[in-house]
């Protein structure tokens, strides 16, 4: 038996990769997620809290054939079951829908909000608990639902606080650039990359053992990359490769130069509107082009058909007054390799920042999404389509502190102190009073003994003002009102002659305390 | 090798004891707990998020003595640490105030509401997975800490609906029901009872073998029955056993009829305000008294020092207006076997509604908490006075729905509905300036062919009204306004010939909709 030990105390720690929200952390996020559920609900849709945990099985990310299973998410068994926490908002709208489609409306549009959990490394600023805030329309296959998601996602900026100019909603479509893709060549020997279907000659004079498949995912992802390395970043990594900013080598796809220039050519087809941007995109579909250096890109269905849908959202957009200074075409749209099967948007702040070596640089992408038309055919078999947006809700909350637009009020409350204990009872009254005026307040409810601690806890709860009321003042019906904001500033910059006046502390009648707070609270 | 078989289609279900929450829940629910919070934050208490996973040491509910813990809480296994889900806010607050002590202010008042999780047995109506809405002062042991916390509730049941004289505060104090129960016999022989230190003559006269030790737990439980099973139920419980309402034989605490009765006089101390009660109580103190069946109960500190304390907690109510109308002294409170260890408080709905069988009842106890000294201590060995209160969230929510007063605007969005598909763009100007109006509107985004599945998606929306453009009504600037609403009531009680007058739905000019509308929703 092993020999009985006293319990060590417990460690009052959050485990590793997780944290805690205080006060104005939590007050400025639920402002923010109010404001965004403000528009949502305006534009008809619902709020859905599915259940933190889900069955494994209906997550689907992964399957139970190892002991325990802890790829990516949270799982523990139970029975012979294994449950998990949702590790996004996404995969749980599917498994609902698929439950109560028969009670839901047709087109369901949902709006969540809530934590999202993910068994990933910890790192600085990489949290295993985040939140996530989603919008998404189930069952409507029409482009319609996709426009209206980029003009809801436009507006839900602007009620956050984000100026328009501030921001801009980039639109692309995997049909697109698959389309782009496809006709694109597939196999390399390392120096010339051969089509799918023409070259047969030339192919069969390199031995096809020696021909590598290039991965459409892999240009998919090398052109994910173009925002942030460029137009000469993508062309070397995909052709041979190319050294990252830290000096390693990143391997290239393998394409020619002269592929790889015509996948350049599409990134950056942008015009300077959408009209020009369309016109620009109609090159590389309709009749076979040919290219100056002999390249022959054939017309591709796929391609044409995500144009017409692009075409669509413009236009839609447009009729509703959200031209191209908010809503924008751009080819180099990607959002990952996901589960888009048609449009993609994403919501980019372009105010400048400084990057960590205190370049500026701009703010970046702060939502995204697109539509995805596969996620519930896996419970009941029928193709469901959807199109749907995540906002990132740290890195929007970030944005907005850094603009300064922050709109919940994070003001301490007023800090009645205590002279005299026996007095509890009137203190109280004075928070009262307070407080039916609508002013926050509170008593000091420590230890009174030592009057400098009751200050500094006014301090640290931030409070602007501070009520003294010794004997002597309720004897004469009057109160201290301390004002600590000035208080502060004075303390900064005063000589020791404008100390000693003390114009930051004033006495009043209790009748007036009220009326004198709310001065200082409105300056 | 197993053989490969076709993967079968994962069941589309909430895990066991887990559930979604859909539009209006999630509103009315939103609205409830922000009116709360409003009030919380006018008292100067800060909002608290913590994380949802803690570690299982952090937690202290058990240890991980077996491979899989899985008593009470949702637990995982990570490297050499156990993870777990919260199963209440308080834990996790005696964590974080230990973790963050040196940074926060004390007294640290705290409100937080959020998920919590318990893994029990799931069974109709008990789900694992519920909201709790908290608040606390820690570093306070101020019974005005206790006062507040009470007045507070009274506020917030007030800010969310429930009117005065519908509910009622009930305040009690565990010392006081502590020095009752340490006045008690704690040793039986199934038919006498042996006061602990009284009696010892008689005590000798029995074998000690044949003794058994009443728990004061044992006592303690019958009295938070009090409510449930009445005066003679206790008598019966804290003697030889009562049959509960199956029939079932349940066992009895085993005191003498006459310490019985002496506990039941003391539930029973209640008078008519809290000033009558508090002088009852003082004949349960002070010099040692003899009751007319001759048992003494001798002068008891613990119970003279809560009594003390109620008192206190009387005055600082009755100061700030709170009379027993709302803050009640009670002695039959008990709050559990838990961890308190001075004042308790409970809110109580006065109102009545039916029980299952149909018979009137009060609604009950919709919140409660009280003083805890020794949660922080387990982490730092220092005791941390606090005290605290937890609304129970689905239970108060069901009595506002019960009585009308969800303050949630729960009204569907206008459809408008899709006569011409080409025409998306104006459908959507429509929606668009309804919303700019403030209204709440959206385009039907289904499959337009089948204009009923059009208006039944608008009914299942609960829409009050459904916007209809044609290309002849687009010809001439009208739009049909439909008012569901009416119509849904005509169609109840309408004659076929009122029916076809159909004046549920009027023609009227685009210009005009947005006030037509208006007109409708103010109805």
């Amino acid at each position: 038996m092993a020999k009985q030990k006293k319990t060590p105390r417990p460690k009052a720690d959050t485990p590793k990769g997780f944290r805690d929200y205080f006060g104005a952390d939590v007050a400025e996020r639920k402002a923010m997620l109010d404001a965004i559920a403000g528009v949502y609900h305006l534009y008809g849709f619902e709020a859905l809290e599915s259940s933190a945990v889900e069955t494994v099985e209906a997550l689907g990310k992964f399957l139970p054939d190892v002991d325990r299973p802890n790829e990516g998410v949270f799982a523990w068994q139970e029975d012979d079951d294994w449950l998990a926490l949702r590790y996004d908002l996404t995969a749980p709208l599917a498994r609902v829908f698929a439950q109560y489609r028969n009670d839901l409306p047709t087109p369901y549009r949902r709006f969540a909000m809530g934590p999202v959990w993910r068994n990933e490394k910890p790192g600085p600023g990489r949290f295993r608990q985040f939140y996530q805030c989603d919008a998404d329309t189930v069952g409507s296959g029409s482009v319609a639902a996709d426009a209206e998601i980029c003009m809801m996602l436009a507006d839900a900026l602007e009620a956050v606080g984000i100026e328009r100019g501030d921001y801009v909603i980039r639109v692309n479509n995997r049909k697109v650039l698959n389309g782009v893709i496809d006709g694109l060549p597939v196999y390399s020997d390392g120096k010339t990359t051969f089509p799918k279907v023409r070259n047969v000659d030339e192919m069969m004079q390199v031995k096809m053992s020696e021909l590598e498949f290039v991965s459409p995912d892999a240009i998919l992802r090398t052109i994910d990359k173009f925002d942030k390395v460029g137009r000469e970043g993508v062309l070397e990594l995909l052709t041979t490769g190319r050294k990252d900013s830290s000096g390693a080598e990143i391997e290239g796809v393998g394409l020619g130069i002269s592929d790889a220039q015509a996948v350049v050519r599409f990134l950056e087809a942008r015009g300077i509107n959408n009209d020009e941007t369309l016109r620009n995109l109609r090159n590389f579909v309709g009749e076979p082009i040919e290219f100056d250096d002999g390249q022959v890109v054939p017309k591709n269905i796929e391609f044409a058909d995500g144009l017409g849908e692009l075409s669509d959202i413009a236009d839609l957009c447009a009729a509703q007054g959200y031209g191209p200074d908010r809503i924008v075409i751009d080819p180099s749209v990607v959002r990952g390799l996901g589960y888009y099967t048609g449009p993609v948007y994403e919501a980019e702040l372009t105010f400048e920042i400084e990057d960590e070596k205190g370049r500026p640089r701009q703010f970046g992408s702060v939502a995204g999404g697109g539509r995805y038309d596969d996620l519930v055919k896996r419970f009941t078999g029928q193709e469901v389509p959807a199109t749907g947006v995540s906002i990132g809700v740290d890195r929007l909350l970030a944005a907005l502190r850094m603009k300064g637009r922050i709109k919940a009020d994070t003001t301490g409350p007023v800090v009645i102190t205590v002279m005299d204990r026996d007095r509890m009872g009137d203190y109280q009254a004075m928070a009262t009073t307070l407080r039916n005026a609508g002013i926050r307040a509170e008593v000091y409810l420590g230890n009174p003994k030592n009057f400098g601690n009751q200050l500094k806890y006014a301090d640290k709860r931030g409070s602007p003002v501070a009520i003294i009321q010794g004997s002597d003042e309720a004897d004469r019906g009057v109160v201290q009102i301390k004002d600590l904001v000035l208080g502060a500033k004075i303390a900064e910059t005063a000589t020791l002659e404008e100390w000693k006046d003390q114009p930051a502390q004033f006495e009043c009648t209790v009748a007036d305390m009220v009326a004198r707070v709310r001065e200082i609270l409105d300056r």
